[in-house]
């Protein structure tokens, strides 16, 4: 019986073939999310995978059904696997904001999934880091937020040669907007056009624009331009002041597809252009009003660090190599001293250190093997005389210990 | 918009409301599952949370579909939310096995979802810690599985006062079943007239058992006399020999529900009967084999460990107190001093140092509240002069340092 299509497992290293998910490569990962999450004040939450299909219809309308793993369940709800974390995010902040201190820093790593069906080989599911921020409008939270990711993918080992912060305002764009049309209702279809900007022809984009009665040129020169809005400008102010700056350029080619942003957005890419978006965000000042049928009103922002990152550290290399299984492997080559041993394995053990051992009878070179295997710091054994035989494999020093000194040396 | 019933949201602390879900709980609870199981040196996996129906079906019957969330995909495949991760750890041994070496000692903290209609008011989706061990047929492996069962237990807190492993076999019950019954076709009927003898009553268990041509009273004789099988009794010595023994009782009342146990089987109970049982487990040789269409066949054994022990762990107070949220808080009270100090934040946090502060212009007073709430370690001013006032919150010392050795102070 097979995986479902789109789905991964996670198997264990050392993986018998490389196309295999890695356990330890979403672990790394996950722990350097919260490293650094703790560093800026970040704290964790979680919610359900499963919610009423009404969150999401509430965000994004309906359109966004076709793309979900939707179904009704036996109590007739119409139920969806989670797409994204926001609404969740905001559905928790609207029943329980008032009883936290603002500014709100909180993070997450939820899995989330999609059924798209035209999609043949992509994820249906993937991992992504939510960070956000809810109860501050100063922009002094932006820059708080776009160091959290600068400083997430540094601890990654990514340096600024590797990746780029492309900033962008929807203010900008409205105010550009409203200078050129007066017909408010054409302005998401124009955020539509300068989102596909990158990804279809001058020639259809042309179109598309002077249909709102914009020309391509003019688009195009307010993002060559690259002239920062007050807002922006503080937000590289505080960049400069991190020592940051070097991550960060104004961008108006950015400007998120997503109908809710309404103030500073910005994206990390890859500089070589190589690979998607690794991550991307921005202010979204009224969707916990709208979430919760306008009872609370925070201003909020916040980012997802998605999925192409594995792949973008797997290709530059910046995984650790595999950490040991255990600390130190313990023989037995006499049989009469099984349960002796076990008993000082269990002392090991309940001071910490990981210790792995022959369950049952091996020979002496199979079991130094699987020791090396292992990538066993020591490996020790249990003599007649009661003493203990300790090899240190990385030294290759050799020791001979009474029980009593042995455990002494790996007493925390 | 409020979330599906039987489902959680799990907050950061301090939680406005005690019934709440606690997300620094649910860590506490996973870093002790992998803190305890590195000890051991089990290795962690991971699935998917949907899988194909037909996986569980193979394993458990059409019976279980109706304890699912089952529903058919945009693809037209009939799919589920993993009730249960064996199957799913079935389906990857069977897949990979061959490239790993044995015995394989593994563990997932999966989340698990169950529909069941009649329960209200009761979760419908639970994590919990499966370990097991494959490729391996000696006793000395459920004695290293039942050992980790015991030290998770005692990592979190608990002593032999508090629970109790009730260690069985389905050997023993089914050379029991044999001398009395020469029908093999009624062995599973009379596994569950078993298992349920303690939540039914005598009579019914009488009429049951009766129905098989077996009695009671035979049947009560043999659990009272708990005399261990060969394979318990070698358990019994290794747990000794590990200092384990007081957690362990020879307890025939034990049987479990499921029918592809096939050896020794066992549930860790709360000594006060209050919960239900906290972990249980045992062997099942022929799983893989099923689950594999016959390709692979590899002894095994496991155990999960459910959402009761949060409960209990509450109920005795014995998870920790709130871990403070940042080390240090750096206050703000010159607002031209603003960037300077975010150049300091920032340097504290690139040595790792979890560091708060005022994103807007706040009075000194409400900083100082800001970080006691927050529980920090240590407030740090920076001054006109360039000197940075640092106050020990535990100790109540001010010191007066120069940037440099201020930041010297911190770094690791």
């Amino acid at each position: 019986m097979d995986r479902l299509p789109g789905f991964r497992d996670f198997f264990p290293d050392p993986v018998p073939h490389p196309d295999l998910g890695r356990m330890e490569e979403r672990n790394h990962i996950f722990n350097t999310w919260r490293q650094v999450t703790r560093r800026y004040g970040f704290k964790e939450y979680d919610g359900p995978p499963l919610e009423t299909l009404d969150l999401y219809k509430a965000k994004s309308g309906d359109e966004i059904v076709h793309q979900l793993y939707h179904f009704t369940d036996k109590g007739n709800r119409e139920v969806a696997m989670r797409p994204e974390m926001t609404p969740t995010l905001a559905r928790m902040i609207a029943a329980h904001q008032r009883g936290y201190k603002k500014p709100m820093k909180w993070f997450s790593i939820p899995q989330l999934f999609r059924y798209e069906r035209q999609q043949k080989g992509r994820l249906r599911e993937h991992f992504q880091l939510n960070a956000d921020i809810i109860g501050e409008s100063d922009h002094s939270a932006d820059a708080e937020l776009i160091a959290l990711l600068i400083d997430v993918l540094r601890a990654l080992g990514m340096t600024h040669e590797d990746f780029v912060i492309r900033l962008s305002s929807r203010d900008a764009w409205q105010a550009f907007f409203k200078e050129r049309c007066h017909d408010e209702a054409k302005a998401y279809e124009f955020y539509q056009a300068v989102d596909k900007l990158e990804r279809e022809t001058p020639e259809a984009s042309t179109e598309k624009l002077s249909k709102i009665g914009i020309s391509y040129e003019e688009v195009m020169q307010f993002i060559q331009a690259a002239e920062p809005t007050g807002d922006l400008q503080a937000i590289l102010d505080q960049m400069k002041a991190r020592g940051l700056d070097e991550y960060i350029k104004i961008d108006y080619g950015v400007i998120r597809g997503l109908a809710y942003y309404t103030g500073v957005v910005f994206e990390a890419f890859d500089r070589k252009g190589e690979f998607r978006a690794i991550a991307g965000g921005g202010r979204y000042d009224h969707l916990i009003k709208l979430i919760s049928g306008g009872k609370v009103d925070q201003p909020s922002l916040g980012f997802g660090m998605g999925v192409v990152l594995a792949d973008m550290l797997r290709d530059k290399g910046l995984f650790p190599k595999a950490t040991p299984a255990v600390d130190l492997y313990f023989q037995i080559s006499d049989e009469s001293l099984r349960e002796e041993s076990i008993t000082l394995i269990q002392k090991l053990r309940d001071m910490g250190i990981a210790v792995e051992w022959p369950l049952v009878q091996a020979g002496g070179n199979k079991q130094f093997k699987a020791a090396l295997e292992l990538g066993a710091g020591h490996v020790a054994l249990l003599t007649e005389a009661g003493t203990v035989e300790l090899k240190n494999l990385a030294t290759r020093e050799n020791e001979q210990l009474s029980a009593d000194a042995f455990l002494e040396r790996f007493r925390a």
